[in-house]
């Protein structure tokens, strides 16, 4: 394969979504000198539109250093092709010749790749690179920018419970993550022993209840003086509706442009506030939504998340090779393994936190779950304990 | 002296309030063999319940691991003590013998030490050692703690500019800082270019309107396709009330047990959401409070900060045999030098960001602003432009 590779970035970036696309980019370089490799601008929407920019002509070293910056350096895109779209896309591939392109992202991406590779004429190898903070693929063990975001927040409920051991009262981050816990369980990874936060944790993949919320946030008050908590944006209520549509009245509920509700806005943060405020009433409590940083914080760029998205990038350059597929990050029991895999078995799927990650009757991680993250997020810092 | 000396930690933690209490724990040890170190805990709270652990009883490696963690080890407080509070502090110093108290926080701290060297006898020495992520000491060029609060906000704003040069909006965070503006001024540290975010900056020290908000996101947006804006929690409107006060119907404001209206509460994010929805319908907008993050973020402990926060506790010690007296943090064009002033000339005062630290005509810092910003927070993370 000596002509034309494009590579996009889809849906939200990560930490390390760049090391992926550098990866790609220098295998390309290394393993068939003298082929083109086009970066499209803002996802498929870049080919559609023929905005791309020449990544054969950028010099290693800049592209090392791209590599090592967080966020779509190429820009990214929310927009799922339909039938229509797609066509446009293939059109666009045509045009500049490709024979592969390489799609970096999530369910969605994977969904598109799909897509394309029925309506194409088998001619362009699609391939699909693995990326989301959700880690929520199925066929991976953990999906590359997982451990980055996993460590900010496991950093950032160490903090803030060691904030809150200081001056006590009651603290809940809401996490991203639509239908997989595993970020928000990420919240335990650095718990100094049994009296840290997160002392209750809220996952997509168990109903909800502010009741029962109210009462848990009660009880640990009385055990700990202070209760930290970390909830899924996802979580929904036992009817199976999305939390802010239970917490905020339907005319004031935002809405995105597809009509779905907007999930972790604030006035999801606000209705948690004034939930607490209602049920307990005079606690100091204060309910933030970590955001972005998770998924791009400078600071928190994990080496081993790096190293495997930039090998993930340059595998899918063997899977081109190979007619196209989609890379998946596998665990033999002692190392990551990359391998390739249909892309059938990846596209649309939503991969759940295993239920015994969590203990059954309360909101706190199993012994399993710990030993998951354990494995890919060990300690970092060298932390004393308090004397309160 | 070597009787006993009360050390205590009081206000919002640092991320570095920990090396001020181990700095001057460590110094009694080398310059007065044999003397007591007490640490009263949740700040005079301890003195007056008589709440102490022995510091001169743990081990120098322990200490110093407790130095590198940040928050306050001991506890901290809010209680601002009035005469008959002070009264109770005071015998309680005299109850353990006390020689010296050396209280580390800000200005209400400061005020606090004040208190007590008027209504004592002169017998203890009463020692201020700073402490503050706000930056709002007056006679200190800069505060323990800021550098490290800075440098997580510094890292934050680059991080969600990237984010959303990839996807594109509205994205605002609400920034720490009742009365000043460093800490949200501390966001523009790490701009990569012209067209980097933030793109708007709104202080404490200048009043804030919505409509104008709304106005300069619209023409940002215009410029710049995306518009990221840091926003102090202390911002005002003309009037001088509160800018959550003029967004949130006053029978639901939330206020503290003292009255005081919460001002950076979900509150205050949805109410700019709801603002910007408004103002600028069909725009992706998103605004989040970074909260606690800054103050004691483990991932973001400055090594600068760090060493002046442990050198301005052992300084303490150095005041507290010359009679007392508070501790503060000096430039002299070339360095950081430690200096001793009078508590009356910090306590219950406040420091603003300087007016020529912001361009007169735009929500921006100033040459001489960023060179102050410049010099405390240098660039720490390479980061390579995106091609969007």
């Amino acid at each position: 394969m000596s002509g034309t590779f494009v590579i996009a970035q889809g849906g939200g970036p990560t930490a390390v979504i760049n090391q992926t696309m550098v990866g790609a980019a220098l295998e390309v370089r290394r393993k068939h000198p003298g082929a083109k490799v086009l970066g499209s601008i803002h996802g498929v929407r870049g080919i559609r539109d023929g905005n791309y920019v020449d990544l054969s002509a950028i010099p290693e070293e800049q592209l090392r250093l791209i590599a090592g910056t967080p966020s779509a350096a190429l820009g990214s895109t929310r927009d799922k092709p339909d039938a229509a779209y797609c066509e446009l896309v293939l059109k666009g591939l045509q045009k500049v010749g490709a024979d592969a392109f390489i799609y970096i992202g999530g369910n969605d991406t994977s969904g598109t790749q799909q897509i394309l590779t029925d309506a194409a004429d088998g001619k362009i190898a699609f391939v699909h690179a693995p990326k989301t903070i959700d880690n929520d693929l199925v066929e991976n063990d953990h999906v590359p920018g997982f451990i980055s975001a996993a460590e900010f927040v496991a950093g950032a409920f160490l903090s803030v419970d060691l904030d809150f051991r200081a001056l006590p009262g009651i603290y809940v981050a809401i996490v991203m993550g639509r239908h997989a816990g595993f970020l928000t369980a990420a919240s335990a990874a650095w718990r100094l022993d049994g009296d840290s936060g997160p002392h209750l944790i809220y996952v997509p993949e168990r109903a909800f209840s502010t009741e029962r919320f109210i009462e848990d946030v009660r009880s640990t008050l009385d055990r700990h003086k202070r209760c930290i908590v970390a909830v899924s944006e996802g979580v929904s209520t036992a009817d199976g509706k999305a939390l802010v549509e239970s917490l905020v009245p339907p005319e004031k509920l935002e809405r995105d442009q597809h009509g779905n509700v907007k999930l972790s806005g604030s006035d999801l943060t606000a209705a948690l506030e004034h939930a607490l405020a209602e049920g307990l009433p005079g606690k100091r409590a204060r309910v933030d939504a970590l955001g972005y940083m998770p998924r791009g914080y400078v600071g928190a760029i994990n080496a081993v998340d790096a190293r495997e998205a930039f090998d993930a990038g340059a595998f899918a350059v063997t899977v081109a090779g190979e007619g196209g597929g989609s890379v998946a990050v596998t665990y033999d029991g002692d190392k990551t393994v990359l391998k390739k895999v249909p892309l059938a078995s990846v596209a649309g799927k939503t991969r759940h936190m295993p239920d015994d990650f969590m203990q059954p009757d309360a909101n706190q991680l199993s012994e399993k779950g710990m030993a998951y993250l354990k494995r890919l997020v060990p300690e970092k810092y060298k932390v004393g304990k308090p004397f309160v």
